[in-house]
């Protein structure tokens, strides 16, 4: 792991890194923000996922999370959204579709098979890399993101039992199996078999038996994709078929951007600071 | 003026407009953002002005500072950085001269003189048309920005004596006259006169008796323009001379990019709420 860029923001560091991935076979870049406390001990991680078309940079430079960090003590993972490089399919006339749209989820299926394995990569390679190398708590990480990366974390936190201490999502694809943008990459990802897309759907998840860990979501009334690909009202149901513990909020008039992450992330940030002091 | 965007952001709304510059002669695009308290009536402004390169869209994007304008109850303006459009002169080989570097000038010197009259737009045009169409206090207003926008601020501030309750700025070019970026910029627009660019110049105009208002800055130690463009150091030697109130914060270890900005616009907005309600 190298380290290309070293920022200061809010007394912390904004670091990006460069690795080679094992899981994707291929040179992976994310970003770190280590507050001021992490130059006196350990502190603990919060890992963020974005969504479709995004790298690393979106959630560094959009969302005013750092400051919150900076505040509360814990570290920012920033991982991009794909494997990427020349050597690394592609649907280039896409944004929905290969590079920059990983989905997080293992490929089985030919082109993708040898590089797209971003579920193992954001919820194994990356946090073992990250306490290996950096100021950390070993093991005490929670996990948030947005769009695609909201999905991504919700299927972290419902596969990965114990893995994480909290999870919360910003306008999340709740149920990829039948939204357009799911049924676009899990067919191309992992074929035409409709049960294997089911391990890397947060409905079909707690539908299926999750362990219950408490899901916080904020979803805008005015997100331009909510009646399209989003579906939070089908994870709503089936956490209400077997009371599964979830927080919805659906807040009025905010759209899918980053000013709508902007405005939220301050409480989502203290509320995964409380679980991470726990 | 005609609303192109609204996008909710910390309760308020972060508004795009675009309008027909009497100044600038060519369709003009800016950003503000209107602070939850302007529902209910008028709010103080602050006007913010970008650098090099940069769109409304930088400050909007990028510093985190709706955030403190929807606490504070102010009002952010934040226009463009020139002209723009395909009748407006360009070089389109360079990033410091035409098009994104207005340089807060009004320029007398073909192609330039036409369109790019950024100084009457930013400190007259620009003010009378929000005070007339927007929730805001007429004549209630302040002005910062970073860089280029940094200059742009200061010269406002010292030149239309009374007009503005506070100044502040981020690693502006404090003495453009003896840099390179204002040589080149000041030479095309204004001409071989340099008796006529000092009229631009902060640290001119402190030397030549401009009435006194404090200034703050915030300066990153780190900053890769620190040496050869920004020049803190003769506008610091020139408020010396003749004891005009300046704070100059040299900030340890901090470049020259938006996350220096984020690290530091909250304490600006305190600064101009302040003065802005006194």
């Amino acid at each position: 792991m190298k380290q290309i860029e070293s920022i200061k923001e809010f007394g912390g560091w904004l670091n990006r890194y460069q690795h080679e991935s094992a899981s994707c076979r291929c040179t992976m870049t994310f970003s770190v923000y280590l507050p001021p406390k992490a130059e006196n001990g350990k502190v603990p991680v919060v890992y963020w996922l974005s969504g479709l078309t995004c790298t690393d940079d979106n959630m560094r430079t959009k969302a005013g999370a750092q400051r919150y960090a900076s505040e509360l003590g814990i570290a920012l993972v920033m991982p991009d959204t794909s494997p990427r490089g020349d050597n690394v399919p592609d649907a280039s006339e896409r944004y929905d579709l290969g590079q920059g749209a990983g989905f997080y989820v293992n490929a089985t299926q030919e082109p993708w098979v040898r590089h797209f394995q971003m579920y193992d990569y954001v919820s194994q390679e990356l946090p073992a890399l990250i306490e290996a190398e950096l100021p950390v708590i070993a093991g005490r990480k929670s996990i948030t993101g947005h769009s695609m990366g909201g999905h991504g974390a919700l299927i972290c936190a419902l596969r990965e039992e114990g893995a994480y201490r909290s999870v919360s999502a910003f306008a999340p694809i709740c149920h990829p199996t039948v939204c357009g943008w799911g049924e676009g990459c899990f067919s191309a990802y992992l074929g035409t078999d409709r049960e294997a897309w089911q391990a890397y759907d947060a409905t079909e998840l707690v539908k299926a038996g999750a362990a219950e860990i408490p899901l916080l979501i904020d979803q805008g009334t005015s997100d331009e994709f909510l009646g399209d690909q989003l579906y939070p009202q089908d994870l709503a149901a089936a956490c209400r078929r077997r009371g599964f513990p979830l927080t919805l909020r659906m807040q009025e008039g905010y759209d899918h951007s980053y000013h709508f992450i902007a405005t939220f992330i301050g409480e989502h940030l203290v509320y995964h600071a409380k679980a991470l002091r726990e």
